[in-house]
């Protein structure tokens, strides 16, 4: 990476960082400037805007998301080995602190904060890459019904909405209740849909 | 209700609009006199603070909820018909914009803000509403075993977990991504549900 690439994905992780604990509204280039000990001017050559530093955060977070949970599934048998694979990581970005989100699921953060506000390029990225992220589940739900794992008459939109569910209950009962049972709740729920999945009707 | 209290009932009422929209750390003493008309010492005077504002409009939505989907349900028969109501008239406070919360459900918004909180009196007070609605649920699915509705078996807190993850992931479905389907999908979901808790293992 050249040095000015380094300096925005330096930017980018730190915003991303400061975004799941306080929003994607909450951010600003020169609050950025401050934690980073850089010019504000330096940045703002490569944000230009707050809407746009926000729009460069929720990209960086997909592909970020993309690259831990589903690019490594890939290499996993498809079908029900892939759809394991995905939830049992998707759980892990969307409940654990670690240096990337210590305020847990940007997603959940920015769905919050853009669920009531108008039509606008930062509320339109998200929507799309929800709706993509749930076409992509249904893809490999798709997948276990080709490979004879679950029923011929599976609903894959159906199940990715479920299991859409299943995790905004993971992210709330692990960082707002600090549910110590959260894990094991949201894995036989998990389990439950699976079964029925392959309970011929 | 006296001057005092219809005064002290109209600000809660304008309080909890407004907080649904914006959460509860966006509201103030100041913005909800200049909402109304009022003076600002006037509401001081039964608010003091904005610490006590915030617990007494969580408070007030706690009341206002138990009063839509808990009681009425009282005057159904207990098990599976009374489950069915709560879950009716959640998804309804949930979803819908009303008169009384424009931006969707009070508690979903204060959980987003409150997550990454330390301990403190207004965080210590959504989590014990919310814990004391999953027991609340917990025993009327009980009731369902009792009544002979559902398996012997059924993990009634498990089932109350399941249940407040599809209202999370129907209020998602709804207010983000504007979902057409969310309504017919979060029934489907539930009608497995109850599927289950029916099906002899």
């Amino acid at each position: 990476m050249s040095k000015g690439e380094q300096t925005r994905d330096l930017a980018l992780r730190e915003a991303l960082a400061q975004s799941s604990n306080v929003g994607l509204q909450g951010i600003t280039i020169g609050g950025l400037a401050d934690s980073l000990g850089m010019s504000k001017s330096g940045l703002f050559a490569h944000f230009r805007s707050k809407e746009q530093l926000q729009l460069d955060v929720l990209d960086f977070a997909g592909r970020m998301f993309i690259r831990r949970v589903f690019t490594p599934a890939l290499e996993v048998p498809s079908g029900e080995p892939r759809l394991r694979f995905i939830v049992e990581h998707w759980l892990g970005w969307a409940g654990f602190a670690d240096y990337a989100l210590p305020g847990g699921c940007v997603f959940v953060t920015a769905a919050r904060e853009f669920d009531d506000e108008p039509d606008g390029p930062v509320r339109d990225l998200l929507v799309t890459q929800q709706q993509e992220w749930l076409d992509t589940l249904a893809q490999v739900v798709r997948g276990g019904v080709r490979e004879g794992h679950f029923r011929d008459d599976t609903d894959a939109d159906q199940t990715a909405y479920d299991i859409l569910a299943l995790v905004l209950g993971y992210h709330f009962a692990v960082r707002l209740l600090r549910d110590e049972q959260a894990d094991a709740r949201t894995r036989h729920a998990f389990e439950r849909l699976l079964d029925d999945l392959r309970t011929p009707t």
